[in-house]
């Protein structure tokens, strides 16, 4: 055969964009955000369809949701059409676990003839978002999904960035891709009315993402703990806002779609995955990021990275936001279970074992290995942590 | 609210590059083009696994396939570790109709450990590669797929491309990705055991590339009918080489992910789906493609941007190669179709109804309507055309 039938090289770019709006009472009628929104849209050429999936936890404390979603698109959005249907699914990590619900989304989508051009808007909490995420990314290869987030953690975390995912065979995240939404609109009045541990559990993900990116944030939120644990509303807002920013600035600034092996973002995230299969999901994602983000730093001090005033500053805004460092199920089966979270932390992420630790506040650092007798000494100085 | 709190922008490309290289006898243990493909790769750290899939038809002429591939591995491949277990699956459109088989994949790369550093090997035709190419993209979020295609329809055309699909609530590739393998194998060995129709079906989507994109490649098909006709496996492989040359060449230089609604790859391809579905898939994807190309041919014809000469030239070379254009459905079913078929081609791509109608061969030309009487004449000279 000639040289000529040798081989032939296929290279391009896709180019994403998606924008995170922060507002409040989105679909109050005199907000014009969303609708601003699809009016942008409106020139692409035929009339769009929006099917509109919410989280039935919503329900509990916005019981008029779906009416209040009709009123506002009757009201504002001539560009789109609603899809009168208004569905309600289970969240929660449930929602993830079967897949007769991310199998209602995708039958919707094909009942109602929302095609590749048209949209789905996923209004709930992470796990729920993660469930509609999927069924959107796969049905007609990608619908535009439009993601509302309703917890802290969703807002300043999963809902801002580019992957879904629902679990399968057992395993958590097993099944998902990498598909960035078309727009975000995080809603500060969602947060007014979460549980004292959703509230809380989110803003473990600010304070990791501090860690790695921005002293100054770090500084911030340490100026603000009593704001915080006395839920001011104000003062979330920011902290999800800057959170959000830092997040969206590394997944565009590094490698999206994680086809390397690092992954800075994952800061905490080793053993956090363990500590709530181990405590099957009663511990919730934050809580036990909270511990991670613990347990690396002392980790960091005793390898001699991180000083000592600056590990404790960490313990003990931790601690001063009301996570816990010390539950039962750690002290019990803890231990025995860090080697087996680094390997599976491994194995999920491909490739070659890359951790962040830190080398300073706002100062990460990649490692490849951990040591085994520092790591236990770093989980006794936890647990016993006052 | 302050402004500050407005809006953030996230916009990022992701980078895609693969490479589609054309063999004879990929796995002769003297054809180092695979080796050579894994030792490139080894340089990145953990050794990585390979599981290999292969549709139960290749069997029929290849009952020895599995033992060669291990054979191959043990004396070439230093560099990647083969799982043992080399699965078998069904081919053909029915891979993509049942879950079971997806999931079969699915569940192999959970029990093997494959990670997202590491391969899926896919052998088979078109419809085993796309069912194939699901469960890789969405178990842990994409591991690399190697394609190596059996079939002269999957070498020249959907195997060298980037999406994967299954068939869901009775719709073909309802569900499925954009997802780009990372090698693709063209080994033409495969070829010499297919059957007259499928070798022949193949061909169909050579006929369209070269008269959507190079006039010279519809001559040289043209002057090399007896050739192809008489199964000349190197003038096949040259017909392989170059419809996969464009093919690559269309979607690099285009929209991959079909963000838009132009299609230009899909001449002659609204009314195939349907014939073939008419068919209960009796109809091959290529001869029903034959039947779009030469409809739409006629079509642009009658509008007067094509010449008569034009015209009957594309219609003897379809019949040239042994096509058919008058099948008994058409006869039976095809008129009252051919709306329906516009609607539905409209609906699975989303957005405005945007087809490819010829100014002349090699000149493809946008259009947004069809006229439905002239549609109808197409129709009725196409059937009786001899």
């Amino acid at each position: 055969m000639s040289n000529r039938f040798n081989s032939i090289q296929s290279e391009f770019q896709i180019s994403y964009r998606y924008e995170v709006f922060f507002t409040k009472h989105l679909f109050a009628v005199n907000n014009l955000v969303l609708c601003d929104f699809f009016n942008l849209k409106e020139q692409e050429g035929t009339k769009k369809k929006v099917l509109v999936v919410v989280d039935d936890g919503i329900l509990l404390h916005q019981k008029n949701i779906r009416e209040a979603i009709q009123t506002y698109f009757e009201t504002n959005v001539t560009s789109v059409q609603l899809v009168k249907n208004i569905l309600t699914i289970p969240g929660g990590e449930n929602a993830k676990n079967q897949n007769e619900f991310w199998e209602l989304v995708s039958s919707a989508i094909s009942e109602y003839g929302i095609d590749r051009h048209s949209y789905v808007m996923a209004i709930g909490g992470g796990a729920f978002l993660d469930m509609v995420g999927f069924a959107t990314a796969v049905s007609h290869r990608g619908i535009r999904l439009i993601r509302i987030p309703t917890t802290v953690l969703s807002q300043n975390d999963s809902g801002v960035g580019v992957k879904n995912s629902i679990n399968y065979l057992g395993k958590k995240n097993f099944l998902g891709t990498f598909a960035p939404p078309v727009a975000v609109f995080n809603d500060s009045s969602f947060l007014v009315s979460l549980d004292e541990r959703d509230w809380r559990s989110g803003i473990a993900e600010a304070v990791k993402v501090s860690l790695i990116k921005e002293e100054t944030f770090f500084r911030w939120i340490e100026s603000n703990v009593q704001s915080l644990v006395n839920r001011d509303i104000g003062v979330m807002e920011q902290l999800v806002f800057d959170c959000a920013r830092l997040h969206i600035e590394h997944i565009r600034s590094g490698d999206p779609f994680e086809f390397g092996s690092s992954r800075p973002l994952d800061f905490g995230h080793w053993f956090a995955h363990k500590l709530e299969y181990l405590s099957n999901f009663s511990i919730r994602h934050g809580e036990a990021v909270a511990v991670g983000i613990a347990l690396d730093s002392i980790y960091s001090f005793l390898c001699g990275d991180l000083e000592e005033k600056e590990y404790l500053r960490i313990l003990r805004l931790l601690l001063g936001l009301g996570f816990t460092l010390n539950f039962p199920i750690l002290l019990e089966k803890g231990k025995e279970n860090l080697e087996i979270a680094l390997e599976e932390f491994r194995e999920h992420l491909g490739g070659k074992l890359t951790l962040l630790m830190l080398d300073g506040i706002g100062k990460p650092k990649e490692v490849y290995t951990m040591d085994h007798s520092i790591l236990m000494s770093a989980f006794d100085i936890m647990v016993n942590f006052r």
